[in-house]
């Protein structure tokens, strides 16, 4: 395939101002491959990186985000041996450094030397450059081969897939047959409450307060939702589970009272998991931490190659998150995309990107 | 309902000489509920119990064998709140002492009172009494209340579920997307693969040598059969495997044979499972277990309360063993479901016994 | 040795309101052992269960707090055969039913039948009569043997101990060479400290705001102390690590400022243990648990046997708790043993009653 | 400090034929550090490697073995800042490619790309060139500071003390106040005894033939050593245990009688750790894995940077090592190092070579 010296680029230019322009085609380094970029998801953190950036993105004038994607490998470094040209590959967005202690230890997305290009690190769409552009250079730690059954749309939701398989593999996994409560029914939501059914998780219940997105839920999987504008979800979930309590908490909403409300769902010597981003500091009973002998954790992305492990189950449709892209845009439409998924325009879930 | 003072039991009068007759029904002691027994499985281990007998069994003229197995709660001991008449439930075969310190720390199919009644342990067809009769009373640590959508028949089936969740529970898990071997079409092997696809393995590849069984695996959710009589195992897998080996090896054939090649099938630092009864010892490449990093663990029974976690994935359907149940006999037709059983008549698999 | 009807017994009559006066010995259940009772040591939790009661305790009037505690056998119940008459114990104040899910897996210190005798609960000094008095009748669930090497008074801190590492245990142990933080020196700080250089850790720093208290660390083991009246502890610390932080931070202030600051010297995929008790709520940058991949745990008493496991560590001198007991009284002095205790009196900060 | 460009090399020129040449001082590549070797410790697996070779070695005439050792960096790459000029530092010999699945997950000792420079791996003295040289390259991922406390000679054994603390984070750690049996008291399984002691266990059982050796063991903190020529193993641990077992066996003998014993010492969930060579297959009772739900692990190597967490427990004095040095050589005198060492000549334990 031939590779053009320039493509296509969705750059930021200032804090809010994000434009697509021309911009030459990235060459590999060392253990890299060249991606014809297939589609790019937007990720909830993606508006904020454009409206304030992120400690250490590349220079305003060339910093191309953009962080759950897929592509064709179009090109390799002359070390890569891993993926071959004309394979699909999704693309995790942490590269670890590979040398600091976490990395050895397996712990690449809290790698001691984040934002050191120099040390090997990447963040796609965050202190690297990203995807929202007709290339990206990825290096193979990143890349995971994507069976023709996977749409490249769909495959773009794989990190955040992953996402939710790392934060399970965090809180020690879903057991058999465990009562799970997911709260939030966004995307990290409605994956939680789908992976945890395919995980074996006996009974999800999904929690939330938009009915259409509660009913969405249903769809995917989730056996019982709850919507907390009509029933008082602490005292449903107690009778739910004869007044024990959920065996596991995912809280997905990212806000200060269901996180603080997580405590009071869950049994004692129960666990939880908080995957949404809390902007606000939150107020806990933090003594039930300890009278109730609770495992609390949070996952930072797709950590410990979850991302893989997403892909066997997206084939056999046992995770299914077609549901959940509700609109596509082409490249040159990307600020649409952005108002279209900012303003939950149409009931947008994931809004994909095609370059 | 009104209780009988007598009821019929098939009673080991001798080594092989097991006979239907009268004998009273159980009087309950502390914390103990009286069944009506409603279906019984045949396990692998009762026709060994009835030739040889079993450490510490009842004595010979008393014993009644019968270890997994469904009923009806007709009568209570006084401190008996957790079921209630009427109620329909399953029964594990192990009760801890509750006072080891393997009880102690929820290890109780390895209580270290092992056969003392006098402490609180129980092991219903074993080294007590167990359910091929009218009725039986069992303490309520061992009952697992089934929901409607389970019949007594499947029902019975849930301790060897319960033992395949617990295999999976000391082995770390079924990890999702991973690659599962199984060894061994067996009852034990047949769910072990289905329930490896129900908590998120990636693939599941059964193997074995009667082709009748390997069909029923297919049918019961194993991604790929292996029959080891035409395809040579090892070579299969590493190539199904691009030459790394599975991530977890479930053995569960007993025979040394397979349990020596489960250490080639697995990759470097992956897990096997020994879920077998050995009979004979087994000569192993033992330096494989360190040069590659491996962990092994065999699962005593049903253990941690694992009968539990397996009713929710049968009433949903993710855990389905009624194709498992290949035969049904009356507690007078005992011995004929015996020799049906070891003879494997017919393709037996799971022969139930209705009381 | 002949046992008399009556004890002294220090009974609560009142809330604040704690009198010595005379009660029957009690008289002995299944499983359970008279003991004479040796010392008892006054925990943090007993000045407000004697303010203000505990939910469920005994009838005022006839409740007997007390529940750190060491004596010696002089009765047992028929069945009891774990103990012999004449021998050394200290006692644990939880037994779980037995019966629930959380005790049949281990989880005995969140029993769901907490505070129900009648299914074989019991929490000495809380919700069953406890140990200020001559005679205390214990389950032996709740019973370790003493060695000789241990006195009564230095063994009626291995429930504490016992805390201290089953919060080890929750957390993940203390791992080899690791950095651990422990905040607060008290009682359980102080011993939180000691136990982690016992148990391998590289670095124990303890940071608290009394430097006798401070002193009192040091001299147990701590490598690091750190006046938080005259340091920064969150920069020391990220200077003592390199800018990375602690491997584990085991919290036990109680208060919400150290509670919450445990967040900033913890390191990426870090671990916190919280182990104080928390009057108020307290409010977390929670964000960071996900960002920075945290796990974090609070243990519930002296859980999974961890009593037991103190002991040999104490008798070879590697818990050597001597140095936190600061004063004596006999039972008739309870009042003011209460008094010295809750006002630091004399730099109290084990005081043990002796019956 | 001056580099010279040749130096002094102990080179493999056929199985069994080691000499000391002039070979050229390596050059660095990307990560690397040049290290002027301080020493260099015999390791159990050198003899087999000079009479046999091992897969994947550097070609005869070039090959310089030797993997446990330490040295001062000379000289680095231009992109290492993770050690100095002038650092004296420790060598772990494995260097995962950091780009396969198992170093992704932490598993850099089972790295699947094995014996391939090309993907990033190494394994010093063994698959790449190792330390019986004036100098050597290392990469940054294998280097470990050495503090001042700790001598050249005392660090080039912290790689076995790393394999040994690795051995017991795969086994689940040493849990407080546990008996561990630990089997063979050559230097692996002292150290064994001597860590389980330092990492908490209550009580540290060695077994073995040789007197000396036992003594030895005693000395670095055994609690009780056994003479498997003057006492039955078994029966004596039985009798320590009050007839349960051990919590854990380490054994470090490498040969199948005692490999398959065991099996008989452990108590019922226990654990077993395997960190010998084993040459033979074993044959055991397979079935007690099962039925005493048992779990067994061998450590690959010194892995998950465990020689790091070795390192402060030396400082301290907890690992004490010194007592296994029993003989120094220069590098001239390598062939008698080896004599000395394989025939235990003089007790020999560990035997150093100081370039």
């Amino acid at each position: 395939m031939a590779i053009p010296k320039t493509m296509k680029a969705a750059v930021l230019f200032g804090y809010g101002d994000l434009r697509v322009t021309q911009k030459p085609v990235p060459v590999l380094g060392e253990g890299e491959a060249l991606l014809k970029v297939g589609s790019v998801a937007i990720c909830g953190s993606d508006p904020a990186i454009i409206a304030k950036g992120w400690p250490g993105h590349p220079p305003l004038g060339e910093f191309i985000p953009g962080h759950e994607f897929t592509g064709t490998v179009v090109a390799v470094a002359p070390d890569v041996t891993e993926v071959k040209l004309g394979e699909r590959v999704t693309v995790e967005p942490h590269k670890g450094c590979g040398r600091c202690v976490n990395c050895l230890r397996g712990l690449y997305t809290t790698c001691l030397n984040y934002g050191k290009p120099e040390k090997g690190h990447r963040h796609y769409g965050f202190s690297s450059n990203g995807a929202y552009a007709e290339y990206a250079a990825c290096h193979v730690n990143t890349l995971h081969r994507l069976p023709e059954a996977i749409s490249f749309e769909e495959g773009a939701l794989l990190t955040t897939a992953g996402t939710v398989l790392y934060g399970y593999e965090r809180v020690g996994g879903v057991r058999p047959g465990e009562t799970v409560v997911v709260t939030g029914p966004g995307a990290l939501g409605l994956i939680s409450a789908q992976a945890a059914k395919t995980l074996g998780a006996g009974r999800v219940i999904l929690t939330g307060t938009r009915e259409d997105r509660l009913a969405v839920g249903r769809r995917m999987g989730a056996d019982i939702t709850l919507n907390a504008r009509e029933t008082n979800v602490r005292d449903a979930i107690m009778e739910l589970t004869d007044g024990i309590g959920a065996d596991l908490v995912v809280e997905c909403t990212g806000q200060a009272g269901p996180a603080a409300e997580a405590l009071d769902l869950v049994r004692k010597s129960g666990r939880i998991s908080y995957n949404g981003i809390y902007h606000e500091p939150v107020t806990l009973q933090l003594n039930k931490i300890v009278q109730w002998n609770l495992l609390i954790t949070g996952p930072k992305a797709e950590g410990m190659w979850n991302t893989e492990r997403a892909i066997p189950l997206m084939v056999g449709g046992r995770l299914d998150l077609k549901p959940l892209i509700t609109h596509r845009f082409r490249l040159d439409e990307i600020n649409l995309a952005f108002e279209t998924f900012t303003g939950r325009a149409g009931g947008a879930i994931k809004v994909i990107v095609n370059p």
